[in-house]
């Protein structure tokens, strides 16, 4: 079962909704920059969103040095973005540290 | 204080030790990619990483997506590689999966 790729106006007004978040360049993707204390704090914050993307079978990429995490959000399946991004984009956003 | 960064020799003996990474093409760092059969045994191993880069306060730089992760080790404090690095990547392949 394939998962509905997002229509533009879909994936504006998605945005809309998230300000942590930025389209990547080709439009595919959306990307959030976040810092914590340390790595402990960083870490602690990716397993927290590791069980339940693996709860929602829809994974994050991601990279994470010392106490940043970069967070790339696409659906495969999609190729582009879909709700399960925006959805596990909400989830992260309610973890995320205030800005 | 500051950390001894390797010699070209004491690099290069190392990296004989250490068949599973790649030197950086700037030399200042050793790289391995590792493949799990899926996310959760992929971020179980990093789990198992994390704890232990926390314990030596010497973190990884690292990217995830799915079952695969990427590792790159350096030391800031030497801007290169540093025993530290060497002493981590003993660790990773220890509990790495067999290739």
């Amino acid at each position: 079962m394939s998962i509905a790729r997002l229509t533009d106006a879909e994936r504006a007004a998605a945005l809309g909704t998230l300000p942590g978040w930025n389209l990547r360049e080709d439009g595919l993707a959306i990307v959030r920059t976040l810092k914590f204390g340390d790595f402990n704090e960083a870490f602690g914050f990716m397993t927290r969103v590791a069980i339940e993307a693996d709860k929602r079978d829809h994974h994050p990429e991601w990279f994470n040095v010392y106490n940043r995490v970069e967070i790339t959000l696409t659906t495969h399946d999609a190729e582009g973005l879909s709700e399960r991004d925006v959805a596990l984009a909400r989830f992260i956003d309610g973890i995320a540290p205030a800005a």
